[in-house]
């Protein structure tokens, strides 16, 4: 089944990309590879801002990792053309703005790899690091980079 | 040297890999690079729970980053059934549960870059980032991710 | 025009190259990638020290990430010789060493990415990540790693 109908099933729209906040560009292709810059958590269009340990928890880290991942989809859709491109999500990076005591980023990060997984199949089990960080840009939550192959 | 009679005479025997604590897989392979998920350190079986400045040190840092190199030499075994296939540590990114004052993340690095020297020889020989971290998964003090070269 | 000149335009002369402070190689090539170490921020030839949000703030972190893609550049001038061989700044990772309340480390990381933009042009617009780390190796106030395509 091709991703966009996987992502119509899945009742997920993509969203509008967003331009950086800073002076670099959102995808650069070396080879078969796409390096993705790291984005942050949105809510209604607005860094979706907070710690997790402090005043958010497991719960809405995940569904801000969900949702960076699907504004990942529409960010490697604008690069692509087209999704189905994609032979594999290769690597995740999730980091976590986190109280020094949260312990549970990969939870969080389950968030976002489900979602690729839901989308992509196998072509979406990638590798992962996730952790914690002392703050992120704008204060959002959770930032996420990504490494995709290509065709 | 074959790289398994190198870890006979370091007396090192590669443990059992333990399945990702997450939604993701240990590593995915792309072109001739293998990109390996974060690993946390463990000591008896257990994450080793810890915040580096605060109640762990660095020589306890340091044998918590060995033995993580030594998980991931298990993992990338575990993946290409042969370690003498890997021809280059390309790149570590270690990562400490640290205090907001300790600073010695790079000597705890070491635990793993040293390892993968002896081992590997200048195949083991890697380029890392090292930093401290508000905290990891699980409570753990030390993560690791790794890039490698393989035939 | 030639790197070589762009950096002459803009009196931008390339420091000696510090060996890493720990066990591990400043830069590793595989096929047409180079995976470069990250480098901490330098003052005076010593580590910049200092926490943005605390005693540091964004002008003063700007400068040193300014600083740290100059040494970067150094780094890969003594890796490849001729400057002009690189085809594209693939990726930055920037760590921050932040308090728990800054939110700016994407402005901090402009003070890299613009430089690279001055100096490589189109070549030099990479994807990029920015965050806030709990600390980093011997206090510095940040540290960059980069990811770069050769021919």
């Amino acid at each position: 089944m091709s991703v966009y109908k996987r992502l119509e099933a899945l009742k997920i729209s993509l969203p509008e990309v967003e331009p950086p906040a800073a002076a670099f560009v959102p995808v650069v292709r070396t080879g078969n590879l796409l390096f993705v810059s790291g984005h942050i958590a949105r809510k209604d269009g607005k860094p979706w801002t907070g710690k997790l340990g402090e005043n958010l928890f497991t719960p809405q880290g995940k569904e801000a990792a969900r949702g960076i991942a699907i504004e990942l989809l529409a960010t490697l859709h604008a690069a692509l053309g087209d999704l189905n491109k994609i032979t594999r999500i290769v690597k995740l990076l999730v980091l976590v703005n986190s109280s020094p005591t949260f312990t549970e980023q990969h939870l969080v990060g389950n968030g976002a790899s489900d979602l690729f997984i839901e989308v992509l199949g196998e072509k979406g089990a990638h590798a992962r690091s996730a952790f914690g960080v002392a703050q992120l840009p704008l204060g959002a939550c959770v930032e996420i980079e990504l490494v995709a192959e290509v065709q």
